[in-house]
């Protein structure tokens, strides 16, 4: 079989102008997270595939990418015949389709000692076997930031005036995701105009389906009103009808939940009153129908919508996941954010920063370009001077080129984003240009001395 | 079947003290490489098990995790059947066990609008189904720097006085190489007495293999070679005389090539020469039973070896990797580094900095800890402060504890590595204190004031 020369399906190339571009949004990830508190976390990119099976739901079983070794012989021979039955899920691991349930497990195994309420963030690849498409990928980054902890509600006493019973922490740290997840939008440039912050109680609309008898349904159910929007109208409707749940009665019975008299109702309004007092009701609405698709959701969810693009981010409150890797009963609360579609997003609204910016943001620029001015000697000297000034922790480059044009080599320097050129003279000696006011230095430097000088200047 | 609450054998979970580590080490490798005028790339996690079975060797392949979706009915059944006929490689993809096919299939669909010489760095996971153990686990992070291109030698003129030609673009490049690797071991502290540059040549090696009698044979004889280190003395001998070869005539025959009058000896001299123009005479040296694994290799080869463990990093010269890929004839020269090995390195030798420093170096300090004092007005304060605060850029963090003893909070601000802690009084004023300094500022300073002094500060 000859080799294909091209990478898989869904996946990216990132060539050096591509990858400034991802690190750029990585850094602004880190940054806001940072600001915001969080540590950073990470684990393995393939977990056993139970880890997903197990409460993920069908929407992620049906799309992970199965990862077996071949150095185990019998367990090669038993997912051969498991694969053959047709069982699909069949290889003893999968990789990551998500980081919620890692971060779970990691929870879970050192609960204890964990500070209370647990702060993580993460930013690392996922895979989904989806259909690639605009803003989905195979292979994509994703930032999550959680915050695990919190205490129950536990008396009416604590709740606002409709006398429900409300958890101040659990809506504090429902906040502080949100608040996060707001604070990348603003560092990107983003407007309440162009994303909004979606919100809604998983438990509304499960109460909901189950009114409008789809009991015993429920999770397709969700998996149906959380695909809506990507899907043509009568095709929703039919979807939702074969599961025996008229679709006008459900929506009548979503959007009824955000004035019930019921504890969820209570939270989402301490809630958008909490995110109100963080200068963030600009932001964020309570929308009926967000449903989301992940079967271990609790309680509050919530999307960021974007104009004319799917979810930019998602997230939710899942109260029992920790307990069903091993922890103690543990409420959490979190979001992820996917690099695909706020690329696009940021495209779309002029935000996304020139290459030469992003080069001065992540500090891509060279100190100093060396050219020689064409003397053997000079020529000899290059490499030296190079191995100096990087030890010396300068960014250097040199050309290549085998012209002796100077004049071409500056402007090679310059596109290269260069601060300063440093030419060459006679092997010992340089001349050095300031690429940024084109202003040179008024006298030539020992090459000797030359790295030390620099290095005053960067 | 009940979830499993471990990460898969050999993968590593990060909490937040650990990953700092690993993000100064990832911090260290892309310094260098900048510095060294390296542009990064990236590519995907998982490939086509044909890129690395067309030209890897066995040594990879045996260790290669296959990749599936069971989204393809008519593969999964295929992948079956080829798994119980005891095909392990049948997977249609494989995750990647080293950077260097990617970079050349990457390389190869670019190279008429690419830079001569081109030259990439790469820094992410890698994947072996290895037996773990220390320094070895399944899951790693890799550092490549690449430099791709350059001349051949095309006469004997270009040549040092012994006649040889050598290709003075190639030594050049080669010596980039090594420099980018030994500027990493510098910037992290190490000496040559604890880390040494061993370098070699692979023709050299098949040459040997070849002189007793190891013709058809030479893939496992390299093999062989390049786990000597790893092996009983005797293991290796039984291994090498399996193969028809007689193990002390082929160190005999290794030893000799050095000191040879051979086109390969020339280039080892030279780039020597070149090496220690650089400053790295003392880092490097030849070592003529070096031979590296991969099967790909055609030129120089170098390990980093030191003191009591494994190689550190290790690669060379692969000039016919770009046209397997459909590229055009592109020489091309580069080094793995792995992340497990390193840190072991750097703990034997007390040079990972401590968990502070390391927090100083990454960004990771708190700018401000807010606290309240307790009064009621004070604790509803907080998350809005809070919110102003990260707005203005600043990373804020706040207690989460029931206690209203200053004191304590102050300690928890200070074990946090806090520059500052604002204590929220009367809920409006805030008293600041410098926690490096322990001096408090003299006059209380309004809330909506505070991020924009502190800013001035940060």
């Amino acid at each position: 079989m000859p080799p294909r020369f091209q990478g898989p399906t869904g996946t990216r190339d990132l060539y050096p102008l591509d990858l400034a571009r991802r690190r750029w949004i990585e850094a602004k990830w880190r940054t806001v997270a940072l600001r915001h508190g969080f540590d950073e976390v990470d684990g393995p990119a393939f977990e056993h595939t139970e880890l997903y099976t197990v409460k993920s739901g069908p929407g992620i079983v049906s799309e992970i990418f199965g990862v077996f070794s071949g150095k185990d012989e019998a367990g090669v021979k038993s997912m051969g015949d498991a694969l053959l039955r047709g069982e699909h899920a069949a290889a003893p691991w999968a990789l990551r389709p998500e980081f919620t349930p890692t971060l779970a497990r990691l929870y879970a195994a050192r609960a204890a000692q964990l500070p209370k309420p647990t702060k993580w963030f993460w930013q690392q690849h996922c895979y989904r076997a989806e259909k690639p498409q605009r803003g989905r990928l195979r292979e994509f980054m994703q930032w999550n930031c959680d915050v695990i902890g919190g205490e129950p509600a536990t008396t009416p006493a604590d709740g606002p005036a409709d006398g429900q019973a409300v958890s101040t922490s659990l809506v504090a740290y429902d906040a502080e995701v949100i608040a996060a997840c707001v604070g990348l939008l603003e560092a990107c440039g983003l407007t309440p105009a162009q994303a909004r912050v979606q919100i809604n109680d998983r438990r509304a609309v499960s109460a909901a389906v189950a009114a409008c008898g789809g009991t015993g349904n429920e999770q397709a159910a969700l998996q149906a009103l959380d695909a809506r929007s990507k899907l043509p109208p009568e095709r929703y409707r039919a979807q939702v009808q074969a599961l025996g749940i008229d679709p006008d009665a459900l929506d009548g019975a979503l959007d009824a939940i955000a004035s019930a008299q019921s504890p969820h109702a209570a939270h989402l309004r301490a809630l958008l009153g909490a995110l109100r007092q963080c200068g963030l009701g600009d932001w964020c609405a309570i929308q009926p129908r967000i449903a989301r698709g992940l079967a271990y959701y609790t309680g509050m969810v919530f999307e960021v919508i974007a104009e004319g693009e799917r979810a930019v981010a998602g997230g939710g409150r899942y109260d029992n996941l920790i307990e069903t890797f091993g922890g103690p009963p543990t409420p959490a609360c979190g979001f992820g954010m996917g690099d695909v579609v706020l690329s696009l997003l940021l495209q779309d609204k002029g935000l996304m920063p020139a290459d030469a910016q992003i080069a001065r943001e992540l500090g891509l620029r060279p100190d100093v370009y060396v050219i020689s001015n064409g003397d053997p000697a000079s020529d000899a000297a290059v490499p030296g001077l190079l191995a100096a000034l990087r030890r010396a922790g300068l960014h250097a480059r040199r050309s290549y080129k085998g012209t002796k044009n100077i004049g071409k080599l500056l402007k090679e320097a310059s596109d290269a984003g260069a601060r300063s050129a440093a030419i060459v003279e006679s092997g010992s000696e340089a001349t050095v240009k300031d690429l940024d006011t084109g202003a040179q230095w008024p006298q030539r430097v020992e090459l000797s001395a030359l790295p030390e000088r620099l290095r005053l200047m960067a």
